[in-house]
């Protein structure tokens, strides 16, 4: 059997996929989170070609993780700026980029985050919210929820 | 200008979708991490044609993040298994998860994840090694590195 989409596997991961699983997609969403807001500005930045883009920001758009806002009156110009759903693909990008960071061959990661409060350099790590401890050090098993009852 | 590859981007997030970057592939390190080894798991569990199976599987060998190791000798049959590289993946599957849990729009998580010592559901964030912070709490900025000195 062939599957129209990912969202109909019963699956978080899959469904998040079906959204954003395009690497453009993905790299908008990167540089929306780091402050980048025009149309040029992006082209300028990922040197994606023009109806890509026009067809990825569509998209973000429809699935409310960028939001369209008026900048300009005559002629209406529009900027991108990220939704709350989309604010909280941080943790996904960040996942990305420590990942390439550690095994991307490179010897210094090339992008450092830094703490605009208090200056220091954040180093970002999984950890379990009710023990504490690092994801790294824990054997997690994935269980259908409907297994649990 | 037109990129070749977005790992040309001094980013490891380009880095990292340059070689993950394609729902299939994510969706087969997801399986994998979980415990799928067989071609015809894979297969079963994904519904994805075989010939883009056999491609993907490939390209995750080629790039250290599966091992192909035999389990059979006559005749030869391999499972992939993931390395040290793909396992360090997990925090990205996880990351995608969590997001689709909390915006996919479903009343609760499809999958759970527990503690395969204690049986605790483990409940992942993300939080600064540094100052123990949650990362939702940080106003962070990312910088490059060569900009730092």
């Amino acid at each position: 059997m062939r599957r129209k989409s990912y969202a109909e596997m019963d699956c978080s991961v899959a469904q998040t996929l079906d959204i954003v699983g395009d690497p453009w997609t993905l790299l908008i969403v990167r540089d929306a989170l780091r402050g980048v807001r025009r149309f040029q500005a992006f082209q300028d930045r990922l040197g994606i070609p023009r109806n890509t883009l026009t067809d990825r920001l569509q998209r973000l758009v429809d699935n409310d993780i960028l939001a369209r806002v008026p900048y300009q009156e005559r002629p209406v110009r529009h900027e991108y700026v990220p939704t709350k759903k989309g604010r909280a693909l941080d943790g996904v990008i960040i996942s990305l980029m420590r990942w390439g960071d550690e095994w991307g061959g490179a010897d210094e990661a090339p992008v450092v985050l830094i703490d605009r409060d208090s200056n220091s350099i954040v180093d970002p790590h999984l950890v379990d919210r009710n023990s504490g401890r690092p994801l790294s050090e824990i054997r997690v098993r994935a269980v259908d929820r409907a297994d649990l009852r």
